[in-house]
Parts: structure tokens; C-alpha cells; sequence
């Protein structure tokens, strides 16, 4: 079914391919913030435009970054002036080929020259500031201030683990904090915390024993592991690069990368042969495809036969606690169980930092639904929110028009702002999606760069109805941080099947229904004589049987005097006088159904980095002085305290705003160390702590004593008493005040030095 | 070194073992709530005791409770009245012996059975509330309310592995909440979150992959594996109920349980041979006891030769963290990191509920700190504080005097409130033990069931100085949850020598020193010649030499010409051309230190099951009515919201307070189920919901509305406006408000129902 409103939470921007040349569209504006300072030269006219001096490496990035992620609307700006510097490029080759005369082609190549520099400057007037991103001044401020690091450094280290710092720990915690209270007690879920031992019984019915795998190739020679298809992404993005291959080969290579998320081990293995690609390290052969379970196995117990593995995610163990959970609401359907635990995957060969590991943080939801009746109750709350979502039906188009690369790329950013109707299956995974942009907008990332993107069906599994994931964009590009699937029943089904345990809930009828039973019933005296000890294994089998069955044994009976009952593979042939065929009518006012599951699942490592490369800024002026702009809500540290000099005059004022501070619980750190007020606020800053309340020699001349606030982002700073200061905060943190209203009430204050 | 105040946190208690008769100790009343209201019998004549009618089996375990945790007080007072009975079945049994008239054996049978109900009456009027607890009735409330079950029950279940349900997973939510904020934040420690997955060569240097075992024994048909020690304990003390063993074999088991902890191998051997003790489930005979390692194994990433281990405790992820944790710390000593995380063992035949399970979550403390300087700045803040010590030193008398068991048991009892001076090591070690003791009076275990036991020497690790468990008595007896320990700077320096990576902190020394030095240079050009590719590993290996490996060197070189350098187990002759021996003096500034580490260790899962024993109550007069009385701070869900009919007219009122409670974040349950509101306070006090909201036909009668809040514990009400509600309820979480205060402010309401 489709639910009836969920239009409404689909954003509708009206971008235009056509927008006028050199201008923006107004709607655009809002979305975009410009490089540098540069906003009214791009607003106006691209030629007025005095692009900064950035480095060729700087400005080969922004370029890069806008032939990737680049609006609709910066597009049509760009795309002339491409056009006008290929147009150059082509007359060139042209001239040499025709050996014009020395005096053409330099003309020539003076005007490419101009048209190239007015490209460049065009795209460093219109990028958004994080085309400009620099991942590694990030990294090292990360590693330098213990936000995490790899696990294990003075063993050499291990790939795929890594360990938090005060700082990266404070963080993960405020935000799962956030989220339990967001989802959890918002909603009133019901909580479980199992264990990452999981019996694989439990991770074979749930597939992942036989299908949680990824296809490898090794270096024939040393053996060494790659993941197939990042092995052919990586080589055939080399070979994009490289001048010396031909537009055949990369209309080819780029034919592989548009339809690579739906290879099989035989599809890789011919591209690997066909392109002759190697080992990257060794230039080695490559074996064919492998698969390889991502699941770490262990054994539970001391005889060494009972297999288990780590848990590859959290949601298994909701659904094996089905029942108690049910039971704990009452039987009442719909109701949602939530997990905050520890998932593990052995990947092959991590690389990307947080963003692939091999053992994480996730939250997982397990909504449990009607399959019949998924709207949601509390739709109406959320019926106005606007989401930027990505349809899978654009993806179609896409693979349509891949035959033409530049109007495909063309078609890609313009459709993650168009929108659609009825494109979201149902209320309740709706209502998840516009919760979850609530979330992640809570903690701070970047709305312009979160986009929802529904799953092509050959990426979803076969029972999945409708899948969704909340991609974020990083400099890595867009990285899936949430899954929003509608599961139907396949989870509950797969452990019933295992288990024999019905994993059903009881639904009331509109009214009762008379229902026609079939039932076999054994005669136990014949059946003991006939079986001996295996008569009661027979009386319970013949229990068990459906009414359809009870109707083809009757058939059976009736027609060869013989009906072979099968238990686990061995025949009971059964004669008719061993069983008494019972039919009769029954009233019921309940039925038994097996719940659809609505499944939201969040990295928060991947959430985690992504935040932490939107909260990245340089100081404009001063690109070395880097800070976090973190939400104070998820500030690892609330508040830096800082005495403006080491005189004991300032202690008492110190005391004071400790005690303040610990009365309201808000964290912080005192940086007494010698160095300018300037300096030190810089390095509070690093960490992204929001405020900064110094101590200085006005603060404690008279008393109520008074001490100065500092906001971390915009630098400004007010004046207040020391008893104000934990309620303030406070309000702020939780964001029932905003920095603004807190300027509105107490006076600014000057500082000379920042 | 031992601290200077340290026996100011030792508490005092002048009980004695020659107190009156049929008296309390005054010292005592304040410590023992009596079972069932007779506490002013007991406190009078133990004659007029008119015992509450007990079943049999009530009284055997009330019995058997004070056999075992009697204070000396009440075993004073138990004691002559055991030998009373012990007199006349003496007496009966020579009566009998010696074919006595049987109108004298009947008359002493009188007797007996009149002095047996004589102690039985008084044992029930002594004994503590809690000698009566019945762990059946607990444990069917907490699976029937899902705080935990065992895990994967569906699929048979798995020993050793517990999932919480939403009750359990708010409790150990809340308990770890207020760990971080009494222990990370109140002390400004440094936290870390690091991976579970381990690799090896870390877990070889930390010496757990060769000594973290337990020995085991197999059942030689069937393959069944037990622990040893735990096989020998339950078998001896199977021994001891027997009337057909004799008390010469009884003294002997005695003797086995008493050093059970220090037996090795052989020892367990010896005492399986001996008592012939079998599988316990077969009668089948046992396999010598073999080592078991308890950690679960795995391999990381895709080749398998890269084996892991799942840690099995989280403090080797803050060791090998420790420079970045120094720097992070500004190169400063003391500092303390902190880890909240995941810890699994591999226990061979986890019985004991949450006692004993093979994944846990666990808080510890590495406080890094000078080995010679381990005075505590803020110790002075808990010097007052009274806590139950019980010594090695007691340890020791009770095995000296175990020739007599009676006089060792009673020993033992008293012992218990023993104190002592000079018994802690250090401040920093007593500063851990006092705020630990804080922290479990803050979660609610009740402190007459906690004692701090110092590990006996043969318990200890040998690098280990002093260490210290907290126990708390549950009806498994007294449970190891906490360790504090002082590991000497054994874990640092095991790192080192793995990795070459220097694990220090450097001291300012008081004034500089003038150190000699003595280096081996090489002459390279000549060593290049001789030795070709080797030549730099020979001269780095020159470089690392001490100054006494260097002076030894330059004797060899002296009297012999030669010097042969070992390097991974080859030999590298070399002679005095190919090196130059450099002497020279220099100041030195600082002196590099490896810290001493004290480790408070916590495991929270005990913690939380001793909680919910110490919760447990049943209503007086109505035994089957149990609830558990949680403190706020911890309590799962804080209020319940309970219409009074389910007339629309209330909903007002029920929505008004919902609002009023979310607005401070306070979880509540609303119960508008039909049931008397009776019977929905008695749901609502079995999950441990401390207050309950009603809203009845007055509360809207007029504005604004008023509610009742009724106190679960005491049963109390009082009425109060729905805007007081949320701070009211906040204040009385965090403990700034007590149940009291709210009645002596707010006017009472009394039920009619309840």
C-alpha cells in the first residue's frame, strides 16, 4: 500500500537546466554558501569575479568536487564554459594535426588559456566552502587532540580498528545519548541489549551464515586480499585518469562502474580479464572471485563444537526475543524494540577511516506492524517536513541514459533535488525517514548535504518492500550512514521456520469467523502396536499437520488405504484404521499474523565522521587556525574556563564557576597554562568547545561576580553573573535558548585580543 | 609505603562476643532490620517471641543463613542455644546406645524438640530481613517482567549469555550514567573506548594467552566438561550434608574447601583421586584436570593467519593508549583514563545467573601515577568515611585456627567488623575503595551487605601490591564485584618489552644531575665493509645498549680483542677497529618513570544482580505481593501515569501531566488498563516505578489541575498542581529532595484503595 500524505515530506525545488547564464536561481541561493567570501561577485557577474589565489591542488579539487556534487543550477553555469574550453582543446589538435602555422596555434592557445582561467574562477566563485575541504589539516587535528586513532599503534596497528579518545568518546556519547532520548523515550520504544555472541543456528536462518559475504581476489604470488569490487572501482578510476587510454576503454570502464552494485563473481571476473587488471601493490595476477564471510567466528564453551559468531548487526537479537517483547506491550501490535550495541565485520581490506571498520556502534529500531494497516498514528506530526529525496526511479533513468556520459552526470545532480509522489511505501517508514532527518539535523550535520536514496530492487534483498538510505555527503563522496527498510516479515518467518516457534500476534477480527477444522487424529492403542516407542513422534506429527494437509491425507486414505507420513525425512506408512479423521466447525474471533518490520539502522561511526568533516572550518583570514563547530548539544566539552592571567587575585572567580558549572552537570575544562588569551581560545576552539568563560580581573572586583561568555563560532562575546551562567548554559546546550537571545539579554562584551 | 590516614576510613564497631544474653548489642540495632515486625521481641525476651508461622523449608534457609553471616551478636546469642541441642541429641543418642528405658529416651526427645523450636524461634527473630529471601519469587518476576532472560531462548538458549529487556536495559543504563558522572566526571578522568577485538601479540604481552585459564575436567565418556575447583566445591559440600560420611572425611573436605583457592593442578588431581569424585551427572570418572584459556579466539581479516582474541577485560585498550592518553594529559602524572565497555570469558559451565556469564559490560579505572609519590590530593575529602574492612590478616587467623572449624566460623563472622590501622597501601588505593563504596551506596546496595576483602598473598598476581574486592552478600553469599588493585607498573612495563615503544613519564627532578655516559659508536665505513647490508642493524642494535652493556663491551674488547654481538639470536664478531668507545657527562633535567597503576574494576552486571536482591521486598501481611524498591536515580521507569476511570473526562489531566513530565525529560508508563487502581500500583511496583501519578475526577474539576503522586515504597500520597509535578519528581531522582520533605510540603492524600 501507499500512504496517503507522505508527498507532502518530499522537498520541491525548481531548479531549472535552463537557468539564465551567469545568475542564480533564487531558490538556490539559500542552499549554497560560497567559497571565500566571494558571494556577491558570483551573484552578480562571473567576470567581475577576483578568485583567491588558491593552489593548483586546491583548485583541482574544487573542480573535481563540482563535477561530482555540483546543484542543477551551478551546472548550467559551468556547463558552457566547459563546452567553450573543449571547443579550444579541439581546435588545437585540429590545428596541430593539419600543421597550421606556428602563429594559429598560439592565438589558439592563448584564448584556451582565457577560457581555462575563466572556468577555474567560475567554479572557485560557486563551489560551496567544503569543495575546498582539506581531509588531512582534519586528520591531523583528530589525531594531534585524541578525537580517535588506530587501535593498537605501538603493535603496528590493525586496519578497520580504532579507538576513542576523551574527546571522540564524549562525542559518540552525547549523540547516542541524543538518540535514545529522540527515539527511545520519544517514542516509547522498548529497549534490548543482547549479546554479540550469536549461535549460528540463529545467523543461519537469518541468511547471513550463507549470504553475508563479500567476493575476494588474492595476489596469486603473495596471497595477499583485495575486495573484488573495489579492486575494479579503484582500477578503473586509474584508468579514467590516464591520458594514454582511449574514450573506447573509458566509456567501457565506465559502462563497469554504473552497473558494478549488481555484479556477480563471474560478471567481476570477466572485467578483471578483459581490462588485464592486477594486483594494485605487486602488478600480480589476480585468482577469480572468492567469497568470503564478513562474520568473526569463535566457539562457545570448552568442547570446541558449539560455532558461534559475532553479531554483523544488532537486529537479530530483537527478533529472537519476539515473544517476550510482544508480551511485554501487552500483545499489542504496532510496537517498536530498539537496540544501541556493538556489530562486527571482518572486511576484507578496510581503508576510509570510520567509515569502514570492522567492529562499530549501530542503533537499530525493529518496528513491528500490521502488514495490512502501516500508517502511522503520528504521520500528521511530520506530513509538513521536507526531505531531499533520491528515488530509485531516477536511478533508472540514469542506467537508461547511461550511453551518453555528460548528459548522464547532467541528469544525477539534477535529480537529487527533483521530487516525486507516492515514492515512499508506506506511513510508518515515512515517519522514520523524516525522523531521522530530524536526528541527524539535531547533531549537526549539513542538510544541504544529506540526501535520501531508495535502493534499485537489485539491491534490495528479495522479501525487502521499499529500502531508503540516508546518505551523507563527505569528501569520500555519499556515504550511506542510515538504512530505512521495510523488511516485510521475512525476519520473524526465518526463525519460526528454525525454531518451530510461532512467532505471530493475534489480531482481532471485525467480527468472529466460523472456520471449518480438519483434524487427524491418531488411534494411540493401533498406532502403539503398529510403532512402539515411535507412535507418540507420529500422534504429535499428525497434530501438527494444516487443514489442507488433513484434507490430502483423507484423499489418501481413501484411495490407497495408505498414506506415508514423512518425519524428518523417514516414511510412517500409515493404514486407515490408525486414524480417526475429525471435522468440525470452530468460531474465531482472533488471527494469528506475522508482523511486518520496518527496520531503521544507524552507523554512528559513519554519522560520527561525517559530522565531524561538516563541523570542520578554517578561520576566514588565517586557513591554519582550524576549529570544530560542533552543536553544543554534542560538544565532547561544554565550556573551557579560562583565568585571563595566573593571579591568585583570580582563584576565587575560578572556584566559583567550577562550582556553578558541576551544579548544572556541564562539562569542562580549565586551561590555566601560561600563553595568550588568543592562543588559548584557539586551542579550546580545536576542540570544538562552544563556550569560553574567562575570569578576568573585572570579574571578581565587585561582588555578585561576573565573568564574559564566548562563542566558540562567531567569536562574539557577553558579559554576565557567575549565577546566571549554569541556567544559561544549560538552555543553550538543550536549545531551548539561542546564542542570539543570549545576546539580546546581556551586554556585549570587547574583547582586544581573540 | 602505607598512607598516614588511612585508618580513618576504617569503621569501628565494638561488638563482642561476651555480649549479654538474649541482648542486642546497642551498636547493632542500627545495623539489623529483624524478619516479620518482632523486632521488639527481640529486643526483649527472646521467650516471648511469638515467631511468625514459617514453612519448613523458610526456616531450614533462615538457619542456614545465620550459619553463615551471622554478626557476632547474634551468633552470641545463637550459640549457647545450638549447644543446648547439641546436649540432648548427645544425650539421646548415649541413651539409645546404651538401651535406656524408653520413658527416658521419650522424655529427653521432649525435651530436644523444645529447645530446637527454642533456637529456631530465635533464629527467625534475629535473622535479618533478608535471610528469608526467596530467589524463586525474584527471579519469575524478572523474567515474567523482562528485566533479562537468557539469551537466544528460542533456539535452546545458551548458558552464560543474558539479553536485557527494556526494565533491565534502562536499570544498567541509568547505573552506568551515574558511574560516568561519579567516577569520569566528578574526578576529571580521561576516557577511552576501544575495540573488543584483540590481537594477539597484545594479549601475550599482558599474559593473559598464557595464564587466563581455569583448570577443567572431563567427563572421560561423554567428553563433559567441568571446572575443577568449582567440581571439588559442590562435591565436598554434598560431602558435608550427608549423614553417611564420616566427620573425619567431613574435617578433610573442610580442609580442601579452606585452600581450595591456592590448588594447582596437581592439588585438584590429588583431591579427585582421594574422595573419588565423578561427573557429577554421570558418575563417570574425571580426566586429570587440563588448562582451559578462557578467551574466545577469532582471526581478523581474510587470510586467517591473523589470530585475535575478544579482550577479556578493557584495560589492555587503555595501556596501549597510554602515550596518547600522557600527551593528551600535558605529559602530567597522576592522570586516570576510564573505559565503560564490553568484556567476554569464555567460562567452561556458567551457573549463577548474571553472576557468572561470558559477555559482560564492565567500568574500569587506570590511574597512572608516581610509584614513589601515591599520596591522593582531594583524600581528605573521604578520610571520615566508614567502611567494612576484612583484611588479609584476618584471612590469615581464620587458616591458622581452621583445625577448629566451629571456632574458625565464628571467627569469621566477627571478623568481619574488625578494623585495623595501616592495613590500605596507599591514599590513592583507599581514595578508590571510599568512592567505590559511595558509588554502590548511591545505586542502592544496601551497605550492612558490603565489605572490602584484601586478597591474600597467594591470591595476588606477584607484581600486584595490594588489592582490595569489594563483596557484596546476595544469596549466592559474598560476591566479588569490584577490584581495587595496585598493579605496580607491571602492565606498562609488559608493553614495552613487547613493542620497544617506551611507556614512560618523565619527572622533574629536584635539581639537575650529572649523569656519564658511555656509548658504542660504530665506524661505519669499516663495518660496511665487513659486514655489507648488516652493517645498520649492527649499528642500531650499538646504539640501544645501556651504558653497562657498553662498559662490559669495552672489557671484551680490551682483554679479547673480539666482541660478539648478539642480535635475534645470531652472533656478529667484532673487533676494536670497527668501534669507538665515547664517554662524556650531562645534566639531566628529568628522570623517565614508568607509573605505578591503581585499578578499580567494575562489574556491573553483579552489581546489578545484587542490586535487584538488595530491592527485592514482599508487602507485609501479603507475601505474594513483591515489589522491588529501586531508588529513584536507577529505577527504570520513574512514574507511572494512571488514570482513575477510564472516563474521557480525565484525559485532559492525562495529557497535561504527560506534557509536564516530558518536559523534563522524566520517563513514565502510562497504565490505563481496566484493574482496580490497586491492583495497577501493584504492576507498577514490581518493575520498581518509584512514584505514581493519579488522575482522578478532582484533579480537573478546576484549574489549575492537581494530581496525587503516591510513593511506592512507602505507600504515602500526597496531592499536588501538575506544574509542580516535573521539578518536584527531578529533585527527587537526583536526591536534592527526599520523599519526606515532599510529604512535610505538599498536603497528604489518602486512598481508599491500595
Amino acid at each position: 500500500m501507499h500512504c496517503k500524505k507522505i508527498h507532502e515530506i518530499i522537498v520541491f525545488i525548481e531548479g531549472s537546466i535552463k537557468a539564465p547564464r551567469f545568475s542564480f536561481g533564487s531558490s538556490l541561493t539559500a542552499l549554497v554558501e560560497v567559497v571565500a567570501g566571494n558571494r556577491n561577485a558570483a551573484q552578480s557577474q562571473v567576470k567581475k569575479v577576483q578568485a583567491p589565489r588558491f593552489e593548483k591542488k586546491t583548485r583541482q579539487k574544487i573542480s573535481d568536487y563540482l563535477k561530482q556534487m555540483a546543484t542543477p543550477e551551478i551546472e548550467a553555469q559551468l556547463a558552457p564554459l566547459r563546452a567553450a574550453v573543449k571547443e579550444y582543446g579541439d581546435l588545437i589538435r585540429d590545428l596541430k594535426a593539419k600543421s597550421a602555422p606556428k602563429i594559429d596555434i598560439d592565438k589558439a592557445v592563448v584564448e584556451l588559456k582565457a577560457r581555462k582561467r575563466l572556468l577555474e574562477e567560475t567554479e572557485i566563485s560557486l563551489a560551496p566552502k567544503e569543495a575546498s575541504f582539506d581531509r588531512l589539516k582534519l586528520e591531523d587535528l583528530l589525531k594531534r587532540r585524541f578525537f580517535y586513532d588506530q587501535s593498537f599503534a605501538i603493535y603496528g596497528g590493525v586496519t578497520g580498528l580504532y579507538d576513542f579518545g576523551p574527546m571522540g568518546c564524549s562525542l559518540k556519547a552525547n549523540m547516542l545519548q541524543e538518540w535514545r532520548k529522540h527515539f527511545i523515550l520519544e517514542e516509547g520504544m522498548l529497549e534490548v541489549d543482547c549479546t554479540s555472541l550469536t549461535p549460528e543456528p540463529v545467523l543461519k536462518a537469518s541468511g547471513h551464515v550463507d549470504r553475508f559475504a563479500d567476493w575476494m581476489v588474492k595476489d596469486v604470488k603473495n596471497g595477499e586480499c583485495f575486495r573484488a569490487d573495489h579492486l575494479i572501482k579503484n582500477s578503473i578510476e586509474k584508468l579514467m585518469n590516464d591520458k594514454k587510454v582511449s574514450a573506447d576503454v573509458k566509456r567501457d570502464g565506465e559502462d563497469v562502474l554504473a552497473r558494478l552494485e549488481g555484479f556477480d563473481d563471474k560478471d567481476m571476473h570477466e572485467v578483471i580479464t578483459r581490462f588485464k587488471f592486477k594486483s594494485p601493490i605487486t602488478g600480480n595476477d589476480l585468482t577469480e572471485p572468492i567469497a568470503f564471510n564478513l562474520m568473526f567466528p569463535t566457539q562457545i564453551g570448552p568442547t570446541g563444537d558449539f560455532k558461534a559468531f559475532l553479531r554483523p548487526e544488532t537486529a537479530q537479537g530483537i527478533f529472537v526475543n519476539f515473544k517476550r517483547l510482544l508480551e511485554f506491550n501487552q500483545g499489542k501490535l504496532p510496537f517498536a524494540a530498539a537496540q544501541i550495541g556493538l556489530g562486527f565485520r571482518n572486511e576484507i581490506s578496510p581503508r576510509q577511516g570510520l567509515i569502514r571498520v570492522r567492529e562499530f556502534t549501530m542503533c537499530e529500531i525493529e518496528h513491528f506492524v500490521d502488514p495490512e494497516d502501516k500508517s502511522f498514528p503520528k504521520f500528521s506530526k511530520i506530513a509538513d517536513q521536507k526531505l531531499v529525496l533520491f528515488p530509485h526511479v531516477i536511478n533508472w533513468m540514469e542506467h537508461q541514459r547511461r550511453k551518453s556520459p555528460s548528459e548522464m552526470l547532467l541528469q544525477t545532480k539534477m535529480t537529487i533535488y527533483i521530487m516525486f509522489q507516492k515514492t515512499v511505501a508506506n506511513e510508518t517508514l515515512g515517519y522514520y525517514m523524516a525522523r531521522c532527518h530530524q536526528f541527524l539535523m539535531k547533531v549537526g550535520i549539513d542538510g544541504r548535504r544529506l540526501r535520501f536514496r531508495q535502493h534499485l530492487s537489485n539491491e534490495m534483498a528479495h522479501y525487502a518492500q521499499d529500502c531508503w538510505d540516508a546518505e551523507i555527503l563527505t569528501s569520500y563522496g555519499w556515504i550511506e550512514c542510515v538504512g530505512n527498510a521495510d523488511r516485510a516479515c521475512y525476519d520473524l518467518l526465518q526463525h519460526y521456520k528454525a525454531t518451530n516457534v510461532k512467532l505471530v500476534a493475534e489480531k482481532k477480527l471485525p467480527q468472529p469467523v466460523d472456520v471449518d477444522i480438519v483434524e487427524a487424529q491418531a488411534n494411540m492403542a493401533l498406532l502403539g502396536k503398529s510403532f512402539k516407542k515411535e507412535a507418540k513422534k507420529i500422534q504429535s506429527a499428525l497434530q501438527q499437520m494444516t487443514s489442507e494437509q488433513v484434507t490430502s491425507l483423507e484423499a489418501d486414505l481413501l484411495s490407497k488405504k495408505l498414506f506415508n507420513l514423512n518425519i524428518n525425512g523417514e516414511a510412517y506408512p500409515l493404514t486407515p484404521d490408525l486414524i480417526n479423521i475429525k471435522k468440525y466447525s470452530k468460531k474465531i474471533h482472533v488471527q494469528e499474523i506475522t508482523p511486518s518490520v520496518i527496520e531503521p539502522s544507524y552507523g554512528i561511526g559513519r554519522i560520527m565522521y561525517a559530522l565531524l568533516e561538516h563541523s570542520f572550518r578554517q578561520r576566514e583570514g588565517d586557513e591554519q587556525r582550524t576549529f570544530l563547530a560542533f552543536k553544543p548539544l554534542v560538544a565532547p566539552i561544554k565550556c573551557s574556563v579560562l583565568p585571563i592571567s595566573a593571579n591568585d587575585q583570580l582563584v576565587a572567580g575560578i572556584e566559583a564557576v567550577k562550582e556553578e558549572l558541576s551544579r548544572y552537570e556541564l562539562s569542562y575544562k580549565v586551561d590555566d597554562s601560561s600563553g595568550t588569551i588568543g592562543r588559548r581560545y584557539a586551542r579550546t576552539d580545536e576542540i570544538g568547545i562552544p563556550f569560553g568563560i574567562t575570569v578576568d580581573f573585572e570579574s571578581v572586583k565587585t561582588t555578585p561576580y561576573t565573568v564574559t561568555i564566548r562563542h566558540a563560532e562567531t567569536m562574539s562575546q557577553i558579559r554576565l553573573e557567575v549565577s546566571e551562567l549554569g541556567r544559561l548554559i544549560s538552555d543553550l546546550v538543550a536549545g531551548r535558548q539561542q546564542w542570539t537571545d543570549a545576546q539580546a539579554k546581556y551586554p556585549k562584551f570587547e574583547s582586544t585580543t581573540d
